[in-house]
């Protein structure tokens, strides 16, 4: 059945023959079978959801303000929460430009149907976040992979990838897919070159406050406000299934993007936001992040004691991300991960193979022998078994020690 | 400054230029003045929102499902709520087939990203929602309007110009704008046309519950579910400010819906889902539709007593919508809706002139002398003054006793 096909009477529009189910997710639906430990998801850990906080905040605002928490609100997102954003952010950034958003994944969206034209190019990292090459494909763009190494974007083969493009993303602290965080100069470099090219920059940054020794450098936006578009989420500092993120834009954009916003879900819940709200006031963030980020931290040292130990002999190679909550794994030449995720699964535990992240022509050999691996879900006892078992399913795919 | 002048380094795709603030939302904008009586809006009346039953959910659910209802979840929505949905519906349809949407306006998004091509002739009736042209306008398709009287959709006209439409989309019952239903005679002839065309149908129901004395006719969905995808809202019978909708589609088209759903927001909020799940529980509905209906029946009255009394002796009419929330007027011949909103609103009375929701060509001098009334937000006090004013203000421009 070709992708048009579909019984009578309908058609599909063309676009739709870009639009595929997610890798991740199809193997989601796997590892949600008993038993099975899973590197897969990018879920945060349930113990840091603020879960007696939102209680206490769902009660008062629905007390206080029930009838304007449950009514029809504005496209923009609720004020208070427009402001706290804004003052949040290290640059100047005036409430005005700030949008609340259904999570940071339809501010992808909203900024491709804004920007891109079918055939449109646009330049994202190699690998990337799958979720930004999802929301980019119904819009038909032509997404050209930037090399890159663990610094980020490498300038050459973006000076030479530059032309005519709509935009860059970036997702320059703790990556998904590789954990990587663009170093201080990289950051200069790119941003100096973006200014000269006139290349705007589409900043994403879900996990830049999930730091675990220093905050990462000052981001992108901060360099270059009026050639950037910013997105935000709240699904890392507070939960996700609130659905709530946002985007900070150039006051020029703004407006088109709005109008994409009404168009799309006319505005994010309204009670989500007076939540969320209410849960920021005063210094909550202060008090609950140092909290994620020491969990995280411990889970991550978990992983790396873990594989560290299981890995000896085998030609593995990973890195140590310096917060998120993902890792890179780099498989012995000539092992594929695709290979290894069934054998994986058969010994109960799972990951997200490299290849899935790779934009345009896909993934080369080199991109075929990576996994990504999620630090923040499974316990320590969870890590310490899945890595072992992990090992184990390499090994016996024949790496030779 | 062209659609597309932006300033360095930004360029707009080419859908940008049709996307344009609501004429409706910037008219809310002046109606939030203190002291303005509004019927331009289509904000359900705050009365009929079940406060306390919502703040006895998110109780129930952060105690016992937290971790769940704040992490990210299946991108087809919360299963109870899906069986809930599929249940409700008056011909058989399957869990699967339902997708829970970040309110029903997303099912309009999701729709004009799976079947629209840029120029894809799509049909919709005279007049139609606003909200529905601007979902659709991102696609860039062809919106032709089909001439429409009380009973709906002219046949003739429809047949005239159906061929290669993508969809035909309809909003049979109490009609945003015109508050009319489509009668179960003119149901059945399209229902006929569009199976003999191969014309699909997109159905919008979001108001179907709203009937004040008897349901209306069985949806068109029921008569060709193959056919036809269905768009459903939980804003009229709960509240909007939770942003659920659904939509249910043919099984072959659900998993392109899904995948642009996926790349739009990964899903609704978890949280929403569950709290809307809890509520509607046993038979809540039950009890709680009889108290809206009788609530806007007697706004719905209110309104209609008022413009017998206040516009006598002016060639105004209007017609006696059998549920929703709007009703539609026509001013007297050489008077337009778009003149007399200014004068209104001086004197503290809004509405939304017809000629907002008119497609493709636009308005016509016909349109230009309706107007759209909203029922159910303003209090019976509030109907009889505003109502006295927008007399004052017809008499005033010149119409003739």
């Amino acid at each position: 059945m070709k992708p048009n096909d579909l019984p009578s009477p309908w058609t599909l529009a063309r676009r739709a023959a870009r639009m595929n189910p997610s890798v991740i997710r199809e193997i989601l639906k796997v590892t949600e079978r008993p038993g099975i430990i899973s590197f897969a998801g990018g879920l945060p850990s349930p113990k840091t959801f603020p879960v007696s906080e939102f209680a206490a905040a769902c009660a008062h605002v629905l007390e206080q303000e029930g009838p304007s928490a449950l009514q029809y609100a504005a496209s923009e997102g609720f004020a208070p929460l427009r402001e706290k954003v804004a003052a949040s952010l290290p640059w100047p950034v005036d409430p005005s430009q700030v949008l609340i958003t259904t999570g940071s994944q339809q501010g992808l969206d909203l900024v491709a149907k804004v920007l891109l034209d079918p055939g449109s190019r646009v330049l994202v990292e190699t690998p990337t976040y799958l979720g930004a090459l999802q929301a980019f494909a119904p819009m038909e763009p032509d997404a050209v992979g930037v090399r890159s190494d663990d610094e980020g974007v490498l300038p050459d083969d973006l000076q030479a990838k530059a032309a005519g493009a709509r935009f860059l993303y970036l997702l320059p602290n703790f990556q998904n897919p590789t954990g990587r965080t663009m170093s201080e100069s990289r950051r200069a470099a790119v941003a100096e070159l973006a200014t000269r090219l006139h290349l705007p920059i589409v900043e994403d940054n879900p996990y830049g406050e999930l730091w675990f020794d220093q905050p990462p450098p000052a981001p992108m936006s901060a360099r270059n406000p009026a050639g950037c578009i910013y997105l935000g989420s709240f699904s890392k500092v507070l939960a996700p299934g609130l659905r709530l993120g946002f985007l900070v834009a150039p006051p020029a954009l703004y407006p088109k993007l709005l109008q994409a916003k009404q168009a799309a879900d006319l505005h994010s819940p309204s009670f989500n936001q007076r939540m969320a709200a209410r849960v920021l006031e005063g210094d909550f963030l202060e008090r609950h992040l140092p909290r994620i980020r020491a969990l995280y931290r411990s889970q991550r040292d978990a992983m790396l004691a873990a594989l560290e130990r299981e890995m000896k002999g085998l030609d593995v190679q990973w890195n140590a991300p310096q917060g998120g909550m993902f890792l890179w794994v780099r498989l012995p030449r000539g092992l594929s991960a695709l290979d290894l995720l069934p054998r994986a699964v058969q010994a109960n535990v799972a990951f997200v193979p490299g290849a899935a992240f790779y934009a345009g022509e896909g993934a080369d050999a080199q991109a075929l022998r990576t996994l990504r691996l999620s630090f923040v879900t499974a316990t320590v006892e969870q890590i310490d078994t899945g890595i072992a078992a992990l090992a184990d399913a390499i090994r016996a795919m024949g790496a030779r020690p």
